[in-house]
This record gives structure tokens, sequence and C-alpha cells, in this order.
């Protein structure tokens, strides 16, 4: 036996956040007023979580004092404002386990064999490990990464292409209404007359077929996918029950996100409707030196929201501190008075 | 009698915030993506609370997705997030009273006969009416706006002259340091040997005294306002225990500033330790259809942070809903998914 693969050293921090996504990145933030330093790792090879994933090129307005700021831009300026404390990422790795040390303290366990040791542990992981709804199409499988995408990454690759969505939400609708200025074709395929997303956006993809921008496929459901390794047709069958083939480079069924908490649902934290119960007075969870921000927790009047995430980070470091430092008295100050030091 | 004078026409909004600081602005854009009005009404003459009165020059650090950013700039950004909304405002006017209507709907009245008719009061009170403490020098009133302040509203205003600034914490620090490039002459009064601010700062104050850009003067108390109208000249008693006049143009006693609820500590709202209690399902009092969100509110747990009350916001509005739409469902929806409808 090879001791050398057995024996990884620990990476040493204060607080072992898991997720990289907003919330997580600004616990750094809050935590380095506190002296305590991060360490960051997340099962996506980059930071942002969703806002990277799933929206990078989207919009958000409800980010106190961004009238409008790209999701992409917002990671980018969070990282920009921890940067004096030096966090430390893992990337690319999804947390497999958690092993309490005899101090109380944890070792966070990476599925690649990576070891944080860590007093703290804030889990900061949004959705989980949110996987795309598939339809049920043979062969579907085949072609992912060949044609067939269940989110959009970067809308360039859609450029002069013909490309088929299918769905009912607002990410069908707000990427159909998108890329119809962009791809060379747009097709939307759903299966009801009406759809879920905003009236808004529903009006908008209708006026569009009207004018002839994109083909909109009503009562229509996905059937089959055809190429010679790479997509080049799709089945979709209409209300008259037949299948016709349409000519396509791109697939992308957008049938919503089905969020998966991953081994976070073994590690003995009450769970409630697929998120983390935590108390609103420091966003702990039932289990000591365990905290959990943004999307994953719950409590009575949880909304989903970034904003909210980085209010529970604040008051969550404020409750950590007492582990990272317990012979310390904690003293609260203002950015505005005492500015940041760096580490 | 003029009837005129005693009928006053109500402005009617669906929300009516008492404080237009950050946390009452951002109140209009969470309102607002939920179709909810918002009149605002703030004892000061203009919005930004503390920001804009007390500090509008300084920089703060923890606004997430701001490394830094000017007090007043973030208030400029937030008025813009919140156009959309089109808020009204009643400014420099004091609210004096509530008067709950027949309805449950409430009459808010300020000082200046206002009237304002809301289904929902959310009081965004910051600190309250907060009020500099002043030293007891005789005659010290008579030069306050004729020498004399309690505060730096425009450091320009201070540039080539002579100021005495009083006081041992982080503003009397900060301005000394600040206006030591501005000033003609800046003296720095303190009664002890040590400052209560940031030990960073003392430092800085130390090495301006002996680099010879400042007067420091340890130990010693202001004890004398002098002036033809206007302030020529401040005695200080140092610890030979002999008065010293100083000439000066300018006297700024930094004492930090005393809290004061106001009338709205005679509504019937629980108080703890000066602030409102609320609860964090929704922000709300123990009086129905009365919400307290930002630095005026107290719960488990509680930091004054502009961040926090953003949070706060977000959860009060939606609590706020059934009492401005008794007959809808209140539906959740994403700004990255919807954008602004603005009214």
């Amino acid at each position: 036996m090879n001791t050398q693969q057995n024996t990884t050293e620990p990476i040493i921090t204060d607080i072992c956040i898991i997720g990289a996504g907003p919330v997580g990145l600004f616990t750094v933030f809050e935590a380095g007023l506190l002296k305590m330093r991060c360490h960051l790792i997340d099962a996506l090879p980059q930071v942002g979580g969703q806002l990277s994933e799933i929206y990078p090129h989207k919009p958000i307005y409800d980010i106190p004092g961004y009238p409008s700021i790209n999701a992409q831009e917002l990671v980018d300026r969070l990282m920009e404002q921890i940067h004096p404390f030096k966090p430390t990422f893992t990337l690319g790795e999804r947390v497999e386990a958690l092993r309490k040390q005899a101090d109380g303290s944890y070792h966070v366990i990476g599925s690649e064999g990576t070891v944080i040791h860590a007093a703290v542990v804030a889990i900061a992981g949004g959705l989980g490990s949110f996987e795309p709804r598939k339809p049920e199409i043979p062969g579907l499988a085949d072609f992912e990464g060949r044609g067939v995408s269940y989110m959009v990454k970067n809308p360039e690759h859609y450029r002069d292409r013909r490309v088929i969505i299918a769905g009912g939400g607002d990410s069908a609708l707000d990427w159909t209404i998108f890329l119809s200025d962009l791809a060379k074709e747009v097709t939307l395929v759903h299966r009801s007359e009406s759809f879920r997303g905003a009236p808004d956006s529903a009006e908008k993809v209708f006026n569009l077929a009207e004018q002839g921008k994109i083909n909109l496929l009503l009562q229509s459901n996905l059937s089959s996918v055809h190429g010679n390794g790479t997509l080049s047709h799709v089945g979709v069958i209409g209300k008259e029950k037949r299948e016709t083939l349409l000519e396509a480079d791109a697939l992308i069924p957008l049938f919503g996100l089905s969020p998966k908490l991953g081994p976070i649902a073994d590690w003995g934290l009450a769970i409630d409707k697929s998120a983390i119960a935590v108390n609103t007075f420091d966003y702990s969870t039932n289990v000591e030196r365990i905290y959990a921000v943004g999307d994953i927790n719950t409590y009575p009047g949880k909304l989903k929201l970034i904003l909210c995430g980085f209010h529970e980070a604040a008051l969550m470091v404020q409750s950590a501190f007492k582990f990272v430092y317990p012979a310390e008295r904690l003293s609260f100050k203002y950015t505005t008075v005492n500015g940041i030091n760096p580490f």
C-alpha cells in the first residue's frame, strides 16, 4: 500500500464553506472582518454557483444598490470584495463526507480526496447539486454535448445555428426571445397551449411567432433525436399525433432543475422540504458548528433571494467566531469606521 | 375658522415608510416588485438618512458587491433603483402621530400637518431622531451655524480654515486625519491620553502630530467659545488647569449621537433597549400593520448593518401584501426571470 495516497495533508482553515456561489463568497468577507479565514469547496469548476453556471449573461435587478447587474459581474465584484481576505478554493470537487474531530472541529472530505480541516462548516450549497430535468427520449444521452444541452452557458454558441428549445417556463420563453435575434432559426416546442412563464414573456413569444421570427409548436412533444455522432434532426409529435422530423444543430430542453441535496442529506441535519432547517438567530443547524446560509436553508419567512443570503452570512459569522476564537470576545465594528484590514 | 386649514387632503399610498435612509429607500423597491406603492416621510431635508446626513463622503466596504462605495453614491444608486416604482416623499417633516382608521389602515400625521393614508406603516427610522451630544459650554448654542457644528456635512467648507475638533472616538480621529490635508490648521482636543477609536486611526493621528501637521491637545477640555457674532476663539483647559484661547474659524465637537425614538415611543409598540422589537418571520411589530426594518428594530442576533435592513425589507413586504391586496394571492417571482415592471 502506498502510504503517500492515504495521508493527504489537510487544508487548514477557520471556516470551510461548501459552495462558492454569491452567498458563499460573501461569507468570506463577513468572516474576514472578524479575522476568520475561509476555504471554499464547490462541485462546479468555477466560482459563482448558479449565477455563473445557469445564467451568467442575465441581468439581476434586486441586488441593493445595483439597478441592474449581470450575474457574472456580480460574481466578479464579490471576488474583488473578498480578495483582501485571501480565500482559498477547491473547485470541481464534490463534498462527500464530514468527519467530526475529537476537539469538535471538522474534516470536510472531497470526492477527489481533498481534506479540509475547519473549526466551523458553513453550507452555502444553493440548490444543492442541482440537475436538469431531462425528457425521456431514447438515446438522448448520446447527444449530450453533441448538440443537446440543458442550459445556455454561452448564447454565442448558438449564433447562426438552428435551435430547438423545449419547455413552457420562464427559461424556455426567455431563451427563445433572446436567441431569436442570434440564431439562424429558433423553434419552441411546448406541450400545451399556454405558458407557465411570465405573461409578458409569453406575449413576446406569441408576437415573435406571428412575425415569423420563430417557429412555435404548441401541443407538441419531443419524440426522438437523430444524427451521425452529432445532432442533425429532432422528432416532434404535434396534436395530429404524427411525428415530424425537424433539422436542428442544437436541442435545448428546459424543463427546470431538480435540486438534490446529495451527501449533505446524510449528515444528521434537520431537513425541511429539501432544505436545511436553521434558526434565524445565527443560521445554525441542529448540529453544533454547522451552519447553512443562502438558498439551501429554510426558516419561517424564508425567501430564496441572494440579498437574504448576504444577511444570513453576516449573522452566521458572529456566531461562528466563538468556535474559531474560543478565548476572545467579539467586538462588532463598522467598516465605515474601521475600513478593511486585509490578511 | 378657515376650513381650508383643517381639511388637509391626505396623501394616499399603500405603504407609508417612516425614514428615507437606505433601508427605507430599498423597501420601495421590494414593495414595487409586489405592485405596492410607497410614500416616504423623513425629518431630514434630504433622502439618505445617516448616510447623507452624517458621513456622505465616507466609503462603506460591506455593501455586498461593492468592494467600496461612498455613502452618498449608495444613496444615489438606491434612488435610481427605486425610480421605476415612483415613490413620493415628504422631506423635512417629522412624524408626530399615527391614527388608526376604522378599516384598519393608518393616517400618519406629520409635524407640518401632512396626512398620509396607508394600509401599512413601515418604520425605517434608523437611529430615530438622533441628536449630537453637545459639550456643556456657556453660550455654545449662540455659535451653532456660526462656526460651531456637530457633524461634517461638506469637508470643503473647512478648506483653508482653522478648525478645532473635539472628541476621542472614530469620528474625531477620522475627521482630524481627513481635514489635516484640507484645512489651514487642525487642532484635536481630547480629554484623555488614549483614544476610543480604531488603534490604526489613533496611530495616524499621533504620527500627524509628531510631523507637526496637526495640533494634538491631550488631557484637555473645551471650556469656552468667543466671537463677535461668528466664532473667533475657543478656550481649552489642559492638564496644567489653565485656560488657553485658540484662534479658530470652526469648532466641531464630535461626542457621538444620542438616538431618540421620539414620538414613536408612544405608539404602543414593544420596545427593547431603545429599539422596536420585531419578529424575524416578517419584521412585524406587536401592532398589526406596523413593521420596523433597519437599525431601528431589534431581535435576537440583530446586527445594525445596512445589508441586514435590505433583507428585512424583502421579507417585510411579503407580509404587508395581505393588507394592501386582501383578496389576492401573492406569487413570488425573481427579477432575473421577470425583470422590473415599472408603475
